[in-house]
Formats: C-alpha cells, sequence, structure tokens
C-alpha cells in the first residue's frame, strides 16, 4: 500500500464537520468503498448525492457496513465513542482498525482496547484541524492539509497498524504525525487547545465586550476570539474529561498574566519589556 | 477632492511597518508628492528607489518637506511624537493637517494642539491594521483594506477637516470609520487591541509552553498566541500609558476566565454549557 494508492473500505461514523471532511478527503485517495453511519438522515443522502460517500446508514443498521469495513473512523462525541464501540463490539470486522478523532483520549482508549479484545484494533487518532463553526455542511477535505495529526497507540496496538495509519492521513494531507501516550495527549492538548478555546470564550464573555465596541476591532481581537463561537455540548464533554490538565494549565495562564499585570500596575517598565520580550522569543523557537 | 482623485504633497514621518504601509497605499491614489523622514538614511533610500516615496529626510532636514506638507502622518512611537512635534512646531505649513497612527490618545491629544495653536491642526487617527512583523520590510499597502479607522476629533478639530481625513482613508482601503472622543479611545482600545495582546503574550509566557508542543498545535493556539511577537518599546509604551483602563480590562478578562475555571472545577455541566452558549452568541452579534 503506497501514499495514494488505497483500496480501502472505509466506513466513517459521524458525518459533521470532522467526519465529512474525512469522506470528502478520503474519496480523493482511496479506491475502496466509502460508507457512513449517521443519526441525520438528511445529511447521508446529501452526502450519498454528492458522490462524497457510496451509501449512508443509520446507527440500526451499522453492522452493515461496519461487517466490510477495513478501517472505520468514529467521528463522534466522547460519550457517544463508548455507547457507539459497546453496541457494535460484535460487528467490526476481524482485523479492522478502528479509530477516533477526539481531542481527549485518557481512560477511553484502554476501555474500548479491553471491550474490543482482539477481533479489531483501536487507535486513537486527533487531527488538529477543524473550523470555528461545525456540521456537514462545513465540511472540506482541505482543511487537513498541512495539519498536525496525533497517535496515541498503546502497548495493545501493533506497529504495522500505527504505520498503515499514518501512511492513511498523510495521503489526506496531515503533515507532522507524531506519536505519544494517551496520558501524555490530554496533558498537552489542555495547554495547546482547550486552554485557548477557554481563553476566546472567556475574553468573549468578558463584561465590557458588547456591540458598542464593533468598530473597534482589530486583528488580534477577531483572532483572540475565533473560536468562541463553540460547540457546547462537545466542549463542556472535552473539558470536563480533562479537568485536571486543564486546571493545572489555566492557573498557570492567570499566573502568567499577574506577572504581566503587576509589571504594569508598578509601572516597571524594565519588567514589563523583559515580559515582552520573552513573549516574542518563545514564539519564535515554537511556532 | 473626490476620492482616489487626490493631489496632496504628503509627508510621512517613520516609515516603519505602518508608515511604509501608508505611503505604498497613498502612493497609488495621490497626485501630489510624498516625502518621508526617518532616521534610518537606508530605509529612505530603498523606499526613494522602490518609488514608494518622492524623496527621504533625515530628522534635522525635516523642515523642508514639512514647509510644503498639505498632510503629515506621524507614525512613530508615542513618547517620540510629542518629541518630534515640539521641535517641528514652526515647520509645519500653515493650514496643514497632521495626524498620527497610534494605539493611545489620551492626553497627548490636547498637549500636542496646544502646542500647535491655531497654525496647523491636528487630528488623532488610528488604523486598526498591522501585522505581528514590524519594520519596513514588512510594511504592504493592502493591509488597510477593509479594516477598521478611528477619528478622535476634539472640539478644536473643524467638521471639514475630519471630512477630508475620512475621505482620504477610505481612498486606501479603510472600510468603517468612526468618530469617538479621545478618552473614549483609549477605554475601548485597552479592551479590542490591548487585552489581546496582554493575553497573546501571556499564554506565549505560560511555563508549560516550550519546543515540546510544537507539534501539538492546531488553529486555535496559533491564532490566539499570534500578536505574541510584539515589538516590545512600542507595547510597553502603549500599556503604561493606557495603566488604568487596561489594567480594568484585565480584572474583567479574569473574572470571565475565573467564572469558567470554577463551573470546570465543580464538574458544574450546566453551568460550563451556559457559559459557552453565551460567548457564542455575543460573538454572533460583535463579530
Amino acid at each position: 500500500m503506497d501514499d495514494g494508492d488505497f483500496k480501502i473500505n472505509l466506513t466513517i461514523v459521524g458525518l459533521g464537520l470532522i467526519g465529512g471532511s474525512y469522506a470528502m478527503a478520503f474519496r480523493k485517495v482511496n479506491k475502496g468503498r466509502i460508507w457512513a453511519i449517521d443519526l441525520n438522515e438528511n445529511t447521508l443522502k446529501k452526502a450519498a448525492k454528492k458522490d462524497i460517500i457510496d451509501e449512508g446508514y443509520s446507527m440500526n443498521n451499522a453492522y452493515i457496513p461496519l461487517k466490510k469495513s477495513d478501517i472505520v473512523i468514529i467521528a463522534i462525541y466522547p460519550e457517544a465513542l463508548i455507547e457507539f464501540v459497546k453496541s457494535n463490539v460484535s460487528n467490526f470486522k476481524k482485523g479492522s482498525i478502528i479509530t477516533d478523532v477526539l481531542g481527549i483520549k485518557g481512560k477511553n482508549i484502554d476501555y474500548i482496547q479491553n471491550i474490543l479484545g482482539n477481533d479489531a484494533e483501536f487507535l486513537g487518532g486527533h487531527p488538529m484541524a477543524g473550523k470555528e463553526l461545525s456540521g456537514f455542511d462545513n465540511a472540506d477535505g482541505a482543511i487537513f492539509k498541512n495539519a498536525n495529526y496525533i497517535l496515541t497507540p498503546t502497548s495493545k496496538n501493533k506497529r504495522e497498524t500505527i504505520d498503515a495509519m499514518r501512511k492513511f492521513v498523510r495521503a489526506i494531507g496531515f503533515k507532522d504525525i507524531t506519536e505519544v501516550t494517551p496520558e501524555r495527549h490530554d496533558e498537552i492538548i489542555a495547554l495547546t487547545s482547550q486552554l485557548p478555546h477557554v481563553i476566546a470564550v472567556s475574553l468573549m464573555n468578558s463584561s465590557y465586550v458588547d456591540s458598542s465596541i464593533k468598530h473597534f476591532i482589530g486583528g488580534s481581537f477577531r483572532d483572540a476570539t475565533r473560536v468562541a463561537r463553540i460547540n457546547p455540548d462537545l466542549w463542556c464533554q472535552l473539558f470536563t474529561k480533562n479537568k485536571d490538565n486543564l486546571l493545572k494549565v489555566i492557573n498557570d495562564f492567570e499566573d502568567s498574566i499577574d506577572e504581566l499585570k503587576k509589571a504594569i500596575e508598578e509601572g516597571h517598565t524594565d519588567n514589563i519589556k523583559r515580559i515582552l520580550e520573552k513573549a516574542s522569543s518563545k514564539k519564535d523557537g515554537i511556532i
């Protein structure tokens, strides 16, 4: 199996922004069949009509595509993911690879791998791509282009499965593909994804932010609040399931802002400049 | 004088990112001469060679273009602005309009208007556009396209001057042009520009942010820290000169983040969702 030369039967569970984008992207590089499972019949019909998928199935008929699928990408919320795997444990094809797209891994992965036993192999995946809009109508196969992808293998994953998944996601545009433990994933993601969302939401919710500021907005405010239009159910689950890691980085961020606030309060220009210089040089080194 | 039909002799003081971008943008819509004054001789030569300006002058020779200029745009730091006006008070052409580009107005405007008396008219201006990079080499006349522009007239400004400036900046791409008092400008800018910079810097300076997170960065972190590469001298002046307004909005932002933190800490999903929904709906209403 070479890059761009796939013949894989694929099922995508949940045809929202990410699931829909996966379907579009894989359609271009995969000669096998692509099926989707979703609660929304209209979405499935729309996707089939646009030839993004071959056929759509309801949750009740999930077994039909699952039994024939080499890879299953489950692109639904954390709590629904567990339920879906539990309900379909006997429906996955022997030897198939199952993956998710979630921004939280934690104990879910152990739990799912234990349920599945040796018949199908679950390998956690997290595409670091998205949009501030959700749903199939906003799906776009191009969002993965040059984005980061994180794999969270455990001792139960085979090296060949990990390598196959690396090739598969590289073919749709992901550039840096990194492997970490599920625990380390959650620690880092609290900082690199959840904290920026907490900040954007909190800035938007500041009491002085109202429609009177509309004409005074520049790029910095627009960027800082881009992800404030958030999916409340999804992010509530992500935040609460990663509570300890998230609280740790929020507190650390607050200490950092307090340091700058104190320097401004005291009018200590040397300290202010030192803090600003540190941020510039850290940014140059990282992003 | 109609849009796009200007014959104005213009001097730009400070040919950095903003000054240079102004020169490039006005060059396209203005048939008059464009001169620049800068400390850096090389920048002036480069700009003249590229035909972005007609001729460059050192600070010592500032009087030469100033005496002939209908409009003077001073695009230098807050403290240098005051010094420049003081040193050149007798050099401005009678009836000329002088403006600045600074993100802080406060008492500077009163002070400058008093120094100038009735010979030249100072009208504060603030282009809500920029880049995370500074200097003439990063200048780009397109950065003003569809951006917001703020005018901060006082009782000393003539209506015709304000209207002329509106036309002039609209011609280079600014879309929404708003008039507020210098005091209100500083209050709002603390929120819409300075606070996002404080946040970006503080996030970048968080102790958990180091090079190990490089491959785990998605759009939300990238956007939240875009402006963390900051010009320390400029922003130190902007922050300290707007200290009271800035501290007020930092504290308010911290209250907002504490509310979400508390909800996460308590695992109070209804509260978390309510907070996230509020941010989404505020964003829809404002940006």
